[in-house]
């Protein structure tokens, strides 16, 4: 499927109509059907084409969630959950239109219970909310992919970013959760222990699941300890084959990296030309270590030397919070700085993942392709976990561009596919990669297929994402 | 239901004799159908009735899992994957009788990717197989549950043990796995990225399902580097609630523990009755750490610190490897010093684990038990995920007395449950554990049975486990 070709989910007009009628008969000003609200609420940050919802409710408690749901599963109406609509694959898109589902008001913290570090807390909550109201306890949660989502979406996406080297990904760190099914019911999927063998995974099912197998309601989430120190830094290295060979060897001999980001020479460049700074343009390996003051002073002085033994260098580390922060600057203004590269473009941001030891060779072939095919195409990589992002600059009002754009990612999928490795690595399935999933996991989709049709006989939770027809 | 009273599943005669009759033609030598060779597959380390399967066949390849599977289908007949045998709730019982498919022939290392710290294994190898065969790679496997179980059953239960508060349990270690469904279908279930957003997490879901949604027929694994150096020592505490708020306080404080496990006084007394030791008989802390020569030695010492800020002490550790092994002897020969308590008893392993701000609570009340109900029954635990097991010694040829342990094991539960724990962090619900999952997880024992349904509409795989009629 071209990325550009999201296929439609077949309207039910009549079921709408009414599932429209019941839900501003009971929520009042809390169902909304404006046009500029049902088109912000399909808004991707993608060039997916938006497919708007037919109206947005915000519920406040479970029992309105599973209203909602039920008045939908009766008259057999899409229900899409929205968080921040930070999702990147048109995850939150309503090709058969139905009803967004905003959770952003049930955002309170339920409970945080700082001895067995978790909190449990609703989806609408977001990640910086939760840990500016977590300042004072000393812990926080540290899953961070870049944008402000909330912490439902992201674990419906199974979210992760720069430092999962560490800390994991939302699968890692969602201990329990509750969810209203297709049908309405709500059920709890775990207990609060922190292990447990007492039947199926349904946690880890529901994480990932994008919205097509339930709506969270609620998550409890592990926390860790405010670091005592954390060092930072930055070191070039003559190419991304030897910053990557460095990767690897930090990462065998156990040194418990946080972060560890890779920016292609491209991306140094463009953030130079943004923030006027004078960063050699070459591959550099952003790090970051998380510990007790020696132990991060250590950790950074071992990676200094494997970076030498690399070719890298100068390793320029502090563990001065001030200095760290302008070390990293480069990293966190990546972003914002690519569009320097080419005023006035929108950006298509892909990403996959591969196994690390194939990971030089992944990046520098869509390094050449980015070349041959004329594209204006930075990386940026969460290199220890064998994850990178390709942000496609592009003028989005030319078919032959998008065309262009939707042949790169189709290629970069394969190829992450051919090294053992997944056409997604945190951005999710949504429309934009379900061309792909059966390439990448062959049967396995048609068991997730029986899944879905068990558990949503009439497709009503977010028709037509993750799993392809 | 009570654990001696495990509900049978009905007898498919015609059709077990049928598949019999197909598998002994098509696997001759390799399908067996003794007495002593089919009790030895239904064998548990529990006291629960041995169920044995009316033949066991032992397949070299997936195809020839996938035939058995199959010819199984076919003529509805109960397949019982059998790694080791030491599972504890009864999962490798047959109580509709069928065929028991032991994968100890499938044990061989399919690929070790050292850059990527990851193994691809046959399900039948045990761990420590494969940690003798990465013995050279500077590599290992740390997840050990204390007998030398199958790869393939510690998956299918989820186990865990001594070192899950660092490395975590299974569901964290496994990073795809390839399995058989019921309908003969051999599912891929992940690519070997490091982190995948592509599609439900299938590899968690087949992870602890007890052999009931498919047959695990390779895993990949992921491995960690054999740290520099260890630490690793013992402290005694006045009471169980000080040893755990001294490990509540070593977590919270970020020390990366690798071991941390707790000893009651009445288990210290039968170490020393046993080994002829002279440990206080006191709760203990046996804790280890994992890093470089400077990490492992601040580790320590901080470790003892907080055990003398809770009343803890003399902290005895080293980082030599004999001293280290002499220290923890108590703790290794624990389960077998146990029944110098009482010469000749059986004994019944239970797990449960809570949330660790109720572990002391927990504990504290289940010796009360212990003692009012007259049981003689050591306690250890894997403090840090704040998981513990009872060890219940008991004369099984004396009704009174299972019914007494039943008692105590389903009072337990409850009470694990109702801290918000679990009634097993992971030793797995299979028989002796179904009457509790739908008191701990309530209508998610539906969702359970739906996914179960779907994927295995006959109930071939593994009946009469998991999943309370």
């Amino acid at each position: 499927m071209a990325l550009s070709d999201v296929k439609g989910v077949q309207r039910n007009d009549a079921g709408i109509a009414a599932a429209v009628g019941i839900l501003r008969q009971r929520f009042g000003d809390r169902f909304q059907t404006g046009h500029s609200m049902r088109e912000q609420h399909a808004h991707t940050t993608t060039y997916i084409p938006t497919q708007m919802p037919d109206g947005v409710v915000f519920p406040q408690t479970v029992a309105e969630v599973q209203e909602i749901v039920r008045a939908c599963a009766e008259h057999r109406v899409p229900v899409v959950a929205f968080g921040t609509g930070t999702s990147l694959e048109g995850q939150v898109n309503a090709p058969g239109g139905g009803i967004s589902l905003d959770m952003s008001r049930m955002n309170r913290v339920l409970s945080v219970n700082s001895e067995d570090l978790d909190v449990t807390i609703e989806p609408g909550l977001t990640r910086e909310e939760l840990n500016a109201y977590l300042r004072d306890t000393g812990l926080f949660f540290p899953i961070d992919p870049g944008a402000n989502a909330s912490l439902g979406g992201m674990a419906a996406t199974r979210a992760s970013g720069t430092n999962a080297v560490r800390y994991g990904t939302m699968r890692d760190n969602v201990l329990a959760l509750t969810a209203v099914m297709a049908d309405g019911r709500a059920i709890t999927t775990a207990k609060r222990a922190k292990k447990s063998a007492a039947g199926y995974d349904l946690t880890r099912l529901l994480v990932g699941s994008e919205g097509t197998l339930g709506i969270i309601t609620s998550l409890t989430l592990k926390l860790y300890g405010i670091p005592q120190a954390i060092s930072g830094g930055v070191c070039p290295f003559p190419s991304v084959e030897a910053a990557c060979q460095a990767v690897i060897a930090t990462i065998q001999m156990g040194i418990p990296v946080a972060r560890i980001e890779l920016v292609n020479a491209l991306q140094m460049r463009a953030i130079n030309l943004h923030s006027r700074l004078d960063y050699p343009e070459s591959p550099c390996l952003f790090v970051e270590f998380h510990g007790s003051d020696a132990g991060v002073a250590e950790q950074a002085e071992m990676f200094g030397e494997i970076a030498s033994e690399h070719g890298g260098g100068p390793f320029l580390w502090t563990s001065v919070a001030e200095e760290r922060a302008k070390l990293w600057k480069a990293r966190h203004e990546a972003y914002w700085a690519s569009f320097v590269l080419r005023p006035g473009a929108k950006g298509l941001s892909t990403d996959v993942c591969v196994p690390i030891s194939r990971l030089a060779e992944c990046i520098a072939e869509t390094e050449t392709d980015i070349a041959e095919m004329g594209l204006v195409a930075p990386i940026v990589g969460h290199v220890g976990d064998g994850n990178f992002h390709v942000l496609v600059l592009m003028d989005t009002s030319n078919p032959a561009e998008i065309a262009q754009a939707e042949k790169f990612v189709a290629r970069l999928n394969m190829r992450a596919i051919g090294m053992d490795g997944t056409c997604t690595g945190e951005h999710g399935i949504g429309q934009g990669k379900m061309g792909f999933l059966r390439h990448e996991l062959g049967e396995a989709v048609d068991v997730m297929r029986a899944i879905k049709r068990a558990l949503d006989p009439d497709n009503i939770l977010n028709p037509g994402k993750v799993l392809p027809d």
